[in-house]
């Protein structure tokens, strides 16, 4: 018996068996990457199902096209293009299942075996297992404050064989919250023609800014065709109802609808009629707006605590925006001992190294979420790390 | 710029041409493989759907695990088990969007490049194009009223180099129509064996059976835990909702576990929770019976009107099952160039070709589905057929 070598290097990791602890009721997780419950619009929501359920349950419950329901297809290419100057005249738009889907199936349509695809490191798990499962050469390209270091991106670019593709969570980025400048981000786009090359701006948080400047997406300094924007609906509305979108260059996106008719045929159809009512009938901007209330508190208490508690035993930069801190141990520890450490005294974080290329690395440096847990968790939770920290650092 | 070679292979057929008349709402369509909509419990979902706004969105909206809801694969095992004894002690069973998904994702998960792939042909091209995205060599088995011709099938294991999977409909096969007897399917099974391959067995139309007897499926018969089986609520509780599932070896699930968190994470979890709840508090299986009753009266009434207007132009096998007709027309003649006439004359069939692994064959047939179109259509719809064969015959 023998599975395809591209599921083969996807093992299940040392990190999922720390994760396992926060099944147990008592343990207080800071690990998810989960919205807060209260940030999804379930009333308004309600409200809409069953108005499609009376009067359109022979067609949101049939089968619909790949591309996506047109309606919100073209909602959501209005409102992207209006507030962020996103898409251009010769773009396009396919809706998909969650922004993980607009990952997994540009890789099948870009890669071949061995291609390299460049990344952020650390960066998001999911992404790279995506690339990973098209047996793709990942390279992870180090970041300082500003996102990927540019010289290291173009030193890559130069020496690394059949780069395909360059992926980037630009804005409050999955794991380090960094938000990458307007200037690296012009860079990229430079970059991107010099070398031929294509980038996937994956782009799930950036809505959620309850601090400093607005910069603008990659995908917005686009002029030749060489980004393919990753879009969600996941933290603005609700991320259970699997609905992301792709803006990319109209043959892109046909490429895309190809793969999306093999992966799924399309994404949930009701939901899809639900999110454009929502979106034609409700203001989600000022639905938003309450999202990031919610998430400049939670985040402003953890600060608080880890500053209270932690003192000078962890680094971090203040967030502003987004779900996570990601926070920093002294030189010479390793985020997993300290995690498992503190799964042992029911707090959960995610190590630093899940977010690695390289797997086995070890990183001084763990990851908290702070959109999940509510005030009470946030200050017991911070408090049973501070304890943990003193165990592990003593 | 270059697309993945995998993805190059797919190319917008011509048969996508002809379909594209569908959309002229003048056009009576018999070419799409939609169930009829009065097949939708729409009331209870409505009922329940609302039932768990009020009660459950916070987690009905939320993240939730790759494997699928809980409830709904305990229910969806236990039903699949106890009716149709399909699952053995060493299987599990995950959710996913679609049955469609159970394809992409077993190949993702068996198939390295050049791996070869061994399927009934003519079959689904959805299903084809998923094995063609990992580059698999695809080799058609002809079918007789028994379907896959079990010598022609050990011919093609033992002269095929790397074959790893068989791909079988074997109930009312689309387009085919034709039930694998069970014969067939003990020797597929022994077939397996002897050359170490795997077999899907999709399978979401077997309880669409409204004549003939019921026919034990390939899983059920299987000891050794080669088969990889396929299911789907789209034909029972309604496509647009996309929830299919797959019930296989548990090293198996856990592998497309894995392919399922880079693929979209999870399906939809609101109507994951939905499902459950149908399956807990409603008789699906008198819903069921409902839902054969419609198929059972328009299948008679278009091989009544076939019988009628075609006389012996056209043959066919009355159906038992299922949702479509398969039409041969007389040998030299071309169902493509017979689809077109009956495009230019409002009527819109899908050419036997478009089932080909090699879709430049020329296929004297055509498949024609019966679930969605109204009474009135199929009489008016199978006339101007009539009209377009005397046309085309002539």
């Amino acid at each position: 018996m023998e599975y395809s070598d591209r599921i083969s290097t996807l093992q299940p990791s040392a990190i999922r068996e720390i994760l396992k602890v926060t099944q147990d009721k008592s343990v207080i997780s800071f690990a998810a990457g989960n919205p807060d419950p209260e940030s999804f619009p379930a009333r308004d929501m309600a409200e809409i199902a069953s108005g499609l359920f009376r009067e359109s349950s022979s067609d949101a419950l049939q089968y619909g096209v790949s591309e996506g329901y047109t309606p919100l297809r073209e909602l959501t290419s209005e409102r992207i293009k209006r507030k962020y100057n996103i898409g251009r005249d010769s773009d396009d738009l396919i809706i998909t299942s969650g922004g993980q889907q607009v990952i997994e199936m540009t890789a099948k349509v870009f890669l071949n075996e061995g291609d390299a695809v460049l990344c952020e490191t650390p960066s998001f798990i999911g992404a790279l297992n995506a690339f990973r499962s098209y047996n793709a050469n990942l390279v992870g390209i180090p970041m300082d404050d500003f996102g990927m270091d540019p010289d290291a991106l173009e030193a890559a670019l130069k020496k690394t064989p059949r780069v395909k593709l360059i992926y980037t969570i630009p804005t409050f980025q999955n794991p380090s919250g960094i938000t990458m400048s307007l200037k690296r981000r012009e860079r990229l786009i430079e970059l991107s023609e010099k070398y031929d090359v294509y980038i996937i701006e994956d782009n799930p948080y950036f809505e959620l800014r309850f601090d400093g400047e607005f910069v603008p997406t990659i995908k917005s300094l686009d002029s030749t065709g060489r980004v393919i924007y990753a879009g969600s609906y996941s933290k603005v509305l609700s991320p259970g109802i699997r609905i992301g979108y792709a803006c990319a260059r109209r043959d892109i996106i046909q490429k895309l609808t190809v793969a999306k008719q093999v992966s799924d045929v399309h994404t949930n159809l009701f939901f899809q009629m639900l999110a454009a009512e929502y979106l034609k009938t409700r203001d989600i901007d000022a639905h938003i707006s309450k999202i990031r209330e919610i998430y400049r508190k939670k985040s402003s208490l953890m600060c608080f605590e880890m500053d209270k508690n932690f003192g000078s035993r962890v680094g971090y930069t203040r967030p502003q925006g987004g779900l996570f801190i990601w926070c920093k141990l002294p030189d010479g520890y390793d985020g997993m001992e300290f995690c498992r450490i503190c799964a042992a005294s029911k707090v959960a974080a995610v190590p630093g190294s899940a977010f690695s290329v390289d797997e086995n690395e070890i990183v001084p440096a763990f990851r908290l979420n702070f959109s999940l847990p509510t005030e009470e968790q946030i200050k017991t939770g911070i408090s049973r790390m501070s304890e943990a920290l003193s165990e592990y650092l003593k």
